[in-house]
């Protein structure tokens, strides 16, 4: 939040109020930038929008919660599938939206500071969609913006609306989150989506178990954070012997870039393959989860299974993007 | 059409139909994939409802049939020209756009099945336009998809939308099909508008001539095909024998990369050129079309001449494709 | 304009009108080319137009005078600031955008000449806004058009709408242009920016200082077109002796590329910079102004002094566009 407003600003839209100002409408002005500002209480709130977000969307398609908003999406990284979203999100709610996807080619290249960029799009738009590679580039937008900032994944950080999606998809396949054993498997060392969907199960009483190769393993601070908030993990190499037991079955792409080597990489592909036949052992009802793109790891096979959940999960990710999209800019 | 349907998911929107299921709403739910799927009649259907489009953006500019839809715009290849006809063509009928052009950086760099994208993009969107550089991918998504589909083009496969519009173009300026003598001229060998024009033609009464360089000729395998189905042909080398009897003179570019080496495309280049002089031969009543972008192969002081309809053909497709997306969507 | 409409065409949208043939609606289908078609009237009329839009978006923040209206954003060079500008401008008068960024990969790319593309695009679009690299490519965009051109910078020619939007700024920060004292600083040979600006302060009473290190001082046939006009102008080669008379301090990015060689560059770089000391020896009542993107010419510590205008300068961009696409279209 800018610490300075220019006095002959006349101010279009809604201000940015400090946390847990507005008690009528949580979130509103508010910037979406880590799992870690959300407590139980909201993440039931943003639930609750979602659900009605769904409802909405299948009575009516669209309607115009958000007319005369705009968004500026703006991806300094391409991303298909989260630029998608968001952009749906907005367009369901009667919105508009400024694509912004090739960036890098443009003032930034002419050397231009994100706080710039930021504060001229604020000019444009009600509410800023981020997508940057570098860690904390969404805080740093945040301290300098007016309008909210929604933070679509920076860097090794944080990409907290996929955390949100994943936590809403078991809350609408399963019904419910305590209780729940999550196993999360692949890579657990690189892969943010796991590190932060397991920090906001951290709210919930679950039991997480971590299955990856030696050298993927979950990072031992993160895995010692989560202790520190009561919540029971076990670590393991292999599927086996806790497939019987698990609700959620988080499946992580193990991503040739992430690997220093090549040689560590052709190791450990293809290892954690899901087929039809890895899925005759798990219970009828639980679900198989994957943030997508896959590449092998799951096989096409399963598709047709019913408990296989990621597609599913990127229809929730709508409905949750629509839920944040209307809350900060005070409409949910 | 996908084979499985998750027990859990609930549907949003119009479900994929079989073929001439719904005799109320022709086309609902359906994909649009080749110009083979279509009879003569589907032909007169959809050139009503895009004589009905012509008319309603001629009083108004844009309505809101398509109000609450969302097309994504899916171009693993760029273009320019079909992309933006098909964006303005959903704004016109007050739907939404997600407009995806940057697609091999993104998801699919990472290796992403084309099925993937085009079932997680389904969870945004309410139809899915999809132009990509192989054969058969607009099939193999339509397969996957429970939305409709529409090809815009697959490599040298199928481009449908561009023959119903030529054929919609014809209809428009002759006022009729039957009876019509159709010269294609230019590189008919590799053209995939030619190619799926004649098929479409094969459906009316028509004489087709065919005009190229020796290198460039139709494939005798779709000639055959066409006098299987009774079509007149004929084929010259030079246009001069049939340009009086000619009502359509349909032009295409010889593109430079269609050819194995620069020495054939060096001898071709130029040879077909149209000009003023060339049309004081022709007769008033005709038109010179091309799907463009030309290259010099109609000279720039031919666009003055009335029976120059290269740039309402343009317009055409704008209306056939509004029709074409308001059918697939239950709401011609 | 183009000087043939053929016959069969039907008008679906508002036909080009000659220049002031409309006193009911001045600028309806004229295009915006350059900063010269402009008379003091002009202005006054358009900055009228721009101050309500600015008081309707304040009030509602997008509203539905260009419902059904479709604009074609294209950019043959990348700028995010401005396409972004015009984007939102279009979408906050309810209108549709089609935009354009990847332009030179696509059907140019095949070497298709701007006349075809401009005639393409008005097939789906009611209005064009074209940012392209050569000069003069905007008029002859017009030539070819039935439907209005927007110029948004046709490489070191004109910038029409940026001009424009300074001159409002002005007009916003200080209620008054004429009696000014307006002093630019940094690159005056190569920036379009400071060209077109100082071209419409000459329709004011103004008093003009150029300060520039030697080899970047204002083109000497531009202060004499301005002479002409009765301009009283003053050259510098540092800022302190004006700064304290300056009423207007419009700041330009010293833009390495165009350089002929690297020593000359830096040489200059840096030597023109603005810090909050050199604001201390500023009028209170005066504005510090910048096309931007910036590159460490204003230091970010001035971002917090009231007189640092050129993010609400940035704001001023949009209502100047939304007056400008409302007028061309017939809407102001």
């Amino acid at each position: 939040m800018a610490t300075f407003v220019p006095p002959n600003v006349r101010r279009v839209l809604s201000p940015h109020l400090p946390l847990g100002d507005h008690r009528e409408a949580p979130f509103y002005g508010r910037d979406i930038l880590s799992v870690s500002q959300f407590s139980r209480n909201d993440l039931e709130y943003i639930f609750g929008v979602a659900k009605e977000m769904r409802a909405m969307v299948e009575r009516v398609g669209t309607f115009d919660l958000l007319k005369g908003k705009i968004l500026a999406n703006l991806f300094y990284e391409p991303s298909t599938r989260t630029s998608s979203s968001f952009l749906s999100a907005m367009e369901r709610l009667g919105g508009s939206v400024i694509p912004i996807n090739e960036v890098t080619y443009s003032s930034v290249a002419k050397g231009e500071s994100l706080p710039d960029t930021i504060r001229t799009l604020e000019c444009y738009a009600d509410v800023i969609v981020l997508r940057h590679p570098e860690v904390g580039s969404s805080a740093l937008a945040a301290k300098y913006a007016r309008k909210p900032i929604i933070n679509a994944g920076d860097g090794t950080g944080e990409h907290p609306t996929q955390a949100l999606l994943d936590l809403f998809t078991i809350l609408e396949e399963l019904g419910r989150v305590d209780g729940l054993t999550v196993t999360m498997l692949g890579d657990l060392k690189y892969g943010r989506t796991v590190h932060s969907l397991s920090r906001l199960l951290s709210l919930f009483v679950v039991r997480l178990n971590y299955v990856s190769p030696e050298i993927l393993r979950m990072p031992p601070a993160l895995v010692e954070e989560l202790a520190g908030k009561g919540v029971s993990q076990k670590e393991f190499i292999s599927l086996e012997p806790v497939l019987a037991e698990t609700d959620v079955l988080y499946v992580t792409r193990v991503q040739k870039e992430r690997f220093e080597n090549l040689e560590d990489y052709e190791k450990v592909k293809g290892v954690f393959v899901i087929t039809p036949e890895t899925l005759e052992k798990a219970k009828d009802e639980m679900v198989v989860m994957h943030p997508l793109p896959r590449v092998g790891e799951i096989s096409m096979e399963v598709d047709e299974d019913p408990r296989a959940a990621y597609f599913r999960q990127m229809e929730c990710g709508l409905y949750v993007r629509m839920a944040l999209l209307a809350m900060v800019l005070g409409k949910a």
